[in-house]
């Protein structure tokens, strides 16, 4: 198994939690310094024609792309520990909690578009301006959507898919300078994951291309 | 079942195709004009805290939102006709086929972004340009998935997942004006589903809400 991925890629750090949690050894990792472009380079487009981190190759040669769908995948062949709820009501909250980080807060405030905001003539500040109030609001949101579930989790007493989402986007919130200070059950769901190594293991500052 | 949407809201059509494919009657619609703010109204705040269309009202009374997470919940309660291939491989390709339109393409160009891009002073031109070039970019991305795939639709003889994302964001891409004859197989998918009355019935242009 070969994870395409960089420190800082917050859907990268999703992977590596996810990995960690279903026990699925990560054989050998390939780092693209995003600043650089090195996503853009020929060899990795063979693999991901979008020129995106992150992509895994598995052990009989497939190149998977986006996060969501690898971890779907991921939690569809190793079912333990599950990443969902059993009931399907209860699925559909899970994923859309993941996908309020994975649709509306990650892809706005991405390097991407921050380089965009910054092309039509706008300040760093401008740019980190931006990115500080979509990951406010969209973590306003999710904080909402946590006064329907139990804790300590997203989903109550497991670590699962909305949780894999959540903390590596906390970690873009906390960069940007959001506040963070009003969504109690975000610190709360931050506080129990933190203590589980799969999650500690897979923070930006540990992974060998850190900078 | 009851659908909370908008005739012009993508991810509301993307609805509108699935619940058709999968012969799912909706039996009541509420409409929300998104210039007007109407999805922020308290009523529906307390459906969608976030206040997103779409969302959908069970029959039991859930309350439902994110469209990928309304459609994965379709699937595991309709399996038939099947929105996924069998092979987690497989399975995995088509979700992030529509992980590109919903994780990359439909966020970046949605009326909240084209709204905070003008509140940066930049004018309608300049804003359907972003929207352009982000659609644009993003298809071209789609396209070269394709080229991995057989047609007529983006995975095989029937429409899944993938072209029930894929379909509604064309729509947008051609709004703002992206050229898309460069794209071959997307154009023969969309032709391919055009032929679908659950595709062709789910157009903005046919909804009662039609301005």
């Amino acid at each position: 198994m070969k994870l395409h991925g960089y420190f800082r890629s917050s859907a990268s750090w999703r992977l590596r939690i996810a990995f960690a949690l279903k026990g699925v050894k990560i054989d050998e990792q390939e780092f693209y310094p995003l600043r650089d472009g090195a996503q853009r380079a020929p060899d990795f487009l063979k693999i991901n024609p979008q020129g995106l981190v992150p992509a895994i190759e598995t052990d009989d040669g497939h190149a998977l792309t986006q996060s969501l769908a690898i971890i779907e995948w991921l939690e569809e062949t190793r079912p333990e520990p599950a990443f969902l709820p059993k009931d399907p009501i209860d699925r559909a909250k899970v994923r859309a909690m993941a996908m309020v980080v994975a649709c509306e807060i990650h892809p706005v405030q991405n390097l991407k578009v921050l380089n965009a905001v910054k092309a039509l003539g706008h300040s760093d500040d401008e740019a980190t301006a931006w990115a500080r109030h979509v990951n406010f609001e969209g973590l306003e949101a999710f904080e909402a959507l946590l006064q329907n579930t139990k804790g300590p989790f997203c989903f109550g007493d497991a670590p699962g898919l909305a949780d894999i989402c959540l903390i590596p986007q906390l970690g873009n919130a906390r960069r940007f300078g959001a506040d963070l200070s009003g969504f109690k059950r975000i610190l709360e769901v931050d506080a129990a994951c933190k203590a589980i190594p799969a999650f500690a293991n897979a923070v930006p500052d540990k992974q060998p291309d850190a900078v």
